[in-house]
């Protein structure tokens, strides 16, 4: 098994205003102080699971491997869900098993969850409110710092909440998703993943949302000035944009919106 | 006296849209560009003293012994508010006297505080509007880098700024405090801490606000969907929160609004 | 020429609400783990070139010499536009060619450019749409790791767009600028630059703006409580702010609008 390198990124739902990020980043550095610490994304909505799942397993695997990857997004912080740690793809992963970690282990071919034995390694004491900073923190910085190996985190488990984001349909004349999110750019972010809907890189689609259809293009620069276009994004997921605008402005999708996809 | 450990955390009420943090973190890696650098917060409300000092406190002490912590929230900045560092707990701190750093002071055994001699260390010149950068990154980073001796710092002097956060007020059947700030998730923390006011971790207890009153819970995930509780969050102070919602969007306080505790 | 050190800044308008960044430094630290990473702003607001390039201009000199900067607004992304590296003031800089690294080439004395050779470098694969990720963080990272020499980033060109920020323009009572960008306080922040108007540091001057005149304050604390002041910003440009409030609210202010000093 690939040996932590000393990387940790973080993603989680605590935004940067207030210093819950900062707090982690402290209790990591406590494990080891040379800890180099990243931030994936502090922005995903409070209590986006789905969002999360998304963005972590698109992102991991940009990443040198043997990073431990700290994810909390954790709405049940204090009722009984589990605390894992996952080994995947030459990653590791820690945080809550409430669907988080799952589009990871979907999209891996080979996966070992272990539950964090909280007994063991001291952790019984964690606020009820935080487990962030308490647990997680505490074990991904061992981790990462190479004080725990990851046989050491706890027993074999399989996860018990499996992804939080609905699978893609096949219909005779396309393929159905849903909406994920928005980024920063008003671009609508869907579940259609371009390796599993269409034939080649590079092949023309249509996408139909909220009744209307729109073509596809290869990059936003070949859009028009305000036209709205579908296309497939930097990390490979389809989505909607305006070139020079929202398409987000124009659609105001609701997450889970329906999406279908018919390849030209 | 403890050895700084060249690790170095930022509070400020400067976001992170502009460079103005970015820039900070410049000087201090001019000073030894081996420094490890942690935001704690740059979220703080433009001129939020108490908010920032509040935070600082209960966020310190997760940093490993020997951390600096460079706090700036300085709505005086250019006139003739003092420059400071205080030694505290085997943390440093360095910043404006003007309330920020009190907080941290009241509530540590032993205090050393100095101001900082500008004229000694070169630092006359710096601009009117950003000491930030020019007086307290400069600081902080020969500190933490073991440049610059605490004591080299400047004379022993007194805070002349108490705290901005009021004391908490004890009546008859309970104690009094305020609303210090609103969290990402819309939780209405207190001044009420719960070693102060609570007779034993894990009491219950009861809260008043704008004339109505909230039981207690143990965490998030023990309230009924939607209702509104009084709980110890993880820094260990009284807040109002609601499961799956916003206590902000449902008290809509203004800081510094009176809060009572009852114990139960 | 000056060494890389190792450490690379990042400026986008890519936010940090999606793992956009976060990924951006995996790539970085995939070059080299050793590499420091340091956020200048992510905050530019999206295709903000005029903006960015101010900035940029502004806060690399706070770095310590053999810093790479790495830039990305970039709404012209996937279209034909080239992708440079320049070497200015000891400092390096890489980004897309659309006005964004303009304003540092304009202000320092020596400076070199080359285009990027996506062939040579392996980089003709990239997405379409997140050359931050899939060209400019991979150059800037092989550059500070030394991996890369500045020669071999590619062949020395010019750069074909210039300075989105419009000069300034002298009349016989004084000088006329153009409101570029507001800051977090609602500074409002001006083209014009003290050292290129005003005949000494600390001169006094008036600003007039959208019909009205304001006199200059040396510090926010010079103003009256709520008096809309002119004055010298922390880096160099006339800015226009109000004690204990916001320029922006009261101006509202267009980018672009004109601005004129008259010195005293």
């Amino acid at each position: 098994m690939q040996t932590p390198s000393g990387l940790v990124t973080l993603l989680t739902d605590f935004g940067l205003g207030d210093p819950f990020v900062g707090v982690m980043k402290g209790v990591l550095l406590g494990t080891d102080q040379r800890l180099r610490i990243i931030d994936l994304s502090h922005g995903i909505k409070p209590g986006g699971i789905s969002e999360g799942a998304f963005w972590l397993e698109c992102s991991y695997r940009y990443f040198p491997a043997g990073t431990v990857h700290c994810a909390v997004v954790d709405p049940g912080v204090g009722s009984a869900r589990k605390a894992v740690a996952v080994a995947a793809e030459h990653h590791f992963f820690v945080g809550p098993d409430n669907g988080l970690l799952a589009e990871v282990t979907l999209h891996a071919p080979h996966v070992e969850v272990r539950e964090i034995n909280l007994g063991k390694h001291g952790l019984l004491g964690a606020s009820n409110t935080f487990h962030g900073r308490d647990i997680f923190a505490v074990v991904a910085g061992r981790l990462a710092a190479g004080q725990l190996t990851f046989a050491d985190v706890g027993a074999l488990v399989h996860l018990d909440v499996p992804s939080p984001i609905p699978g893609v349909v096949t219909e005779a004349d396309g393929f159905v998703g849903n909406v994920l999110t928005v980024d920063r750019f008003g671009n609508v972010i869907t579940s259609l993943r371009a390796s599993e809907v269409l034939p080649a890189q590079g092949a023309g689609f249509h996408v139909a949302i909220a009744g209307k259809r729109y073509r596809s293009v290869r990059t936003y620069a070949d859009a028009e000035p305000g036209e709205l276009v579908a296309l497939v994004g930097s990390f490979g997921a389809v989505e909607l944009a305006v070139r020079d605008g929202s398409a987000c402005d124009r659609l105001q999708p609701v997450p889970g919106a329906s999406v279908k996809l018919f390849p030209s």
